[in-house]
């Protein structure tokens, strides 16, 4: 199994804040971070960071400066080849012609959500990743907006813990997924 | 399957540094918040925040009465529940020592690590948790220090990714960990 043909997607927006409207979120550090290194780890192609303010991809893009080619890229070579996987789109159909282009084929988008029971089991998406270029959407705030669910995409099985209460961060959500899929275990 | 009678530690005192070195790392906020959230989905006991220096024993007590009394408790009533988990201590033997009184029974102390092959799998870990409360030691910085591996306790197989490069935030490794234990999926 390899996840060199799955790329995820933070989303910025559309998603919901904690009174459930829609909105934009701010990007934060550590999330670029924590899911460029876990992507790296299990050999994820690509880590598309969606944000349609330009003020914040200008804010990604100086982040990524620093560690690819400033200081921080021989402080930490290892950093380096994690962030190396992010790219700055203003929307989820950038991310997707992005893909399309790099991959050379019609890519599966697939959405996320805590609450989301979901109508495909990692298993399904495990196939799916083996015979066409794949997309993981994961939400920042409190969640993908309505409008994506509405596109029809297929949604993955929710993160199910030991009771009802079910409130990861997207990070470790991030990082289960990707687990998940390469199941590369004893 | 419950993970009640697992505690999870994360040490501050004694990890390595970048060059190899025996240090004392610094509490990073986000990790207490990522740890004690996963911790709180997959069912955990306990969540030990380990760290001898006083004054960053009591920059965690001051987190945790903002979001268990503060403000924060209002505005956020499930970071709240995740955040009770969380117990402060000098030592991984105050930890111990803590978990036996509160589980009535000798815990199972569990090294980890990123370069660690391991001897025992997730498998024989989840084993063990049916049987007598266990404890799970994540390190900061760059690893556990040697002085524990030197204890003798088990060490759980590290988590591999698709290829050599292995870098996985503590928050991420921490969150596949529970997750493999629990292993509440379809």
């Amino acid at each position: 199994m390899s996840l060199r043909s799955l790329a995820v997607v933070l989303l910025h927006a559309p998603v919901l804040d904690r009174r459930g409207d829609t909105v934009l979120s701010a990007v934060t550090n550590l999330d670029l971070h924590d899911i460029a290194r876990s992507a790296k780890t299990f050999g994820l192609g690509r880590f598309y960071v969606v944000t349609p303010l330009a003020e914040q991809q200008r804010l990604v893009l100086r982040l990524l400066d620093h560690w690819l080619e400033g200081h921080g890229a021989e402080y930490n070579p290892k950093r380096k080849q994690a962030l190396e996987l992010i790219r700055v789109c203003a929307t989820v159909d950038d991310a997707l012609d992005d893909w399309r282009r790099e991959q050379g084929g019609e890519p599966l988008p697939i959405l996320t959500g805590a609450a989301q029971q979901g109508n495909m089991s990692f298993r399904d998406l495990r196939s799916a990743i083996g015979q066409q270029p794949a997309m993981i959407l994961l939400g920042t705030g409190w969640g993908i907006a309505p409008e994506l669910y509405d596109r029809g995409w297929p949604v993955l099985c929710n993160i199910k813990g030991a009771d009802e209460y079910n409130h990861l961060p997207v990070r470790a959500a991030a990082a289960i997924m990707f687990d998940r899929l390469l199941q590369n275990r004893e």
